[in-house]
């Protein structure tokens, strides 16, 4: 296994219910990273399913979610010859916490795509010319760092310095550590891996994500993601953020939008 | 009341169950149009919410929806001063036919976005040079057209002649006949009531969607709404499709995204 794959292992209780023990580096203090909790629901989702991916994930955070113990429920809604969808709820002090509908369904891997939309603009700098996460201000950050080596344009990092760009906008370079290659349960973690991308329109504190969905697109080659974050509109209190992630191969594997709290 | 709000209404059983007759001009024969089951799914969580708007919503398609009656059933999950979220399911024939992730909160109407991106390209020609829906072939498109008028593009609609634009796209002016002006369960019906982007990209017969989520992002002014909807994958029997509604006073109102088969 690896530090990944054992952060987010199952065990199976029978009748869709699974534990897990969620590994606290897996985001911060005030709440673990969403995307990591979708990443175990995810594994849940496809153990109960005769399908092999996790193609569509709408997952509701309703609650923080602590490190530390934790039990997974599936209740598949329709099971089907191209697809299964069930509710996926994390269970913690007798309480849902995170609780998504995801559909399970099996991609091809040599599927070619018959229409492609263009690149982000722009395109992402060199890592050697990127921000290191792990050269970020704070203890608070080296859990999360010794998972995840994110690597940041510094065109869109100017939020650190007090000079936001002003549009709503994050990209970075995403590897694991462990090393762990790109799956499915990789791009379920990394569509919500960065900073939000409300702190480029000005924003700042805790922005908490209620409501994210991903689809996955396609199976990701080996090598490092590219994560490419913007959002359309920031008001009255809420803003949204998408997030496309590129593979080594320069393919289209995952896109995301999440609609969150600015902080307060 | 009008005829959409005749469409959406519900009777309200108590427990959160309530009961509602679906009517059959919201669709085709093939099923009902997905927007206006989230519509109705979005009136039931707000009726058994404190807060008055359906801010998010994320609907796994399960079954085709058939016109006549059904239940809903609201299953509250969190309840909290800026939001409540619950499950909502549209049950008929004792099975899940729709089932909803809806967090609700309260908009303010006044509020001014702090940032708004740009207007979608190319915008719409005025109405008059666009392609009336209800001068579409077939008998099976009356019922709809008799509930909403929509004015389509021209240089999106290729696809009704042989000659799709190549690109994931679609583009309409929308307004429900009643007249009924925009409110939030309006917009839940209008992210889902053109047909499939994948129509300009070689796609052709029933394109089901899988799962749509949509955000409320202001509260719309009366008047005619703007469809824009675009997609950036089509791959492996799978596309994405994505709409943003502006309206009358040209503020983006909602914003979806969802994934759906390929026409078989």
């Amino acid at each position: 296994m690896s530090r990944f794959g054992d952060a987010t292992e199952l065990r199976r209780l029978g009748d869709g219910r699974y534990t897990v023990d969620l590994d606290g580096d897996f985001g911060f203090a005030k709440a673990l990273n969403g995307g990591y909790v979708m990443a175990v629901l995810g594994r849940a989702a496809v153990d109960a399913s005769e399908h092999a991916h996790p193609v569509s994930t709408a997952a509701t955070f309703l609650r923080t979610v602590q490190a530390g113990p934790a039990e997974v429920i599936v209740d598949v809604r329709k099971t089907g010859a191209t697809t299964t969808s069930a509710r996926v709820t994390l269970v913690q002090d007798d309480r849902p916490v995170t609780e998504a509908l995801i559909t399970t369904a099996t991609l091809d891997a040599a599927a070619e795509p018959t229409f492609s939309g263009a690149r982000p603009v722009p395109d992402l700098p060199p890592p050697g010319d990127c921000l290191d996460f792990a050269d970020g201000p704070g203890d608070e950050l080296k859990g999360f760092a010794s998972c995840v080596d994110l690597r940041f344009d510094p065109a869109a990092m100017g939020w650190l310095s007090g000079a936001p760009s002003g549009r709503p906008e994050m990209r970075a370079w995403f590897r694991l550590r462990d090393p762990h290659e790109p799956d499915p349960f990789v791009l379920a973690f990394a569509v919500d891996a960065l900073p939000p991308v409300a702190f480029n329109a000005g924003a700042d504190g805790w922005c908490p994500t209620v409501e994210l969905t991903w689809y996955l697109r396609a199976l990701p080659a080996p090598g490092t993601l590219q994560v490419h974050s913007g959002g359309r509109l920031v008001a009255d209190g809420w803003f949204d953020e998408e997030t496309e992630i590129w593979d080594s191969a320069g393919r289209l594997v995952a896109q995301s939008r999440q609609i969150a709290r600015l902080g307060r």
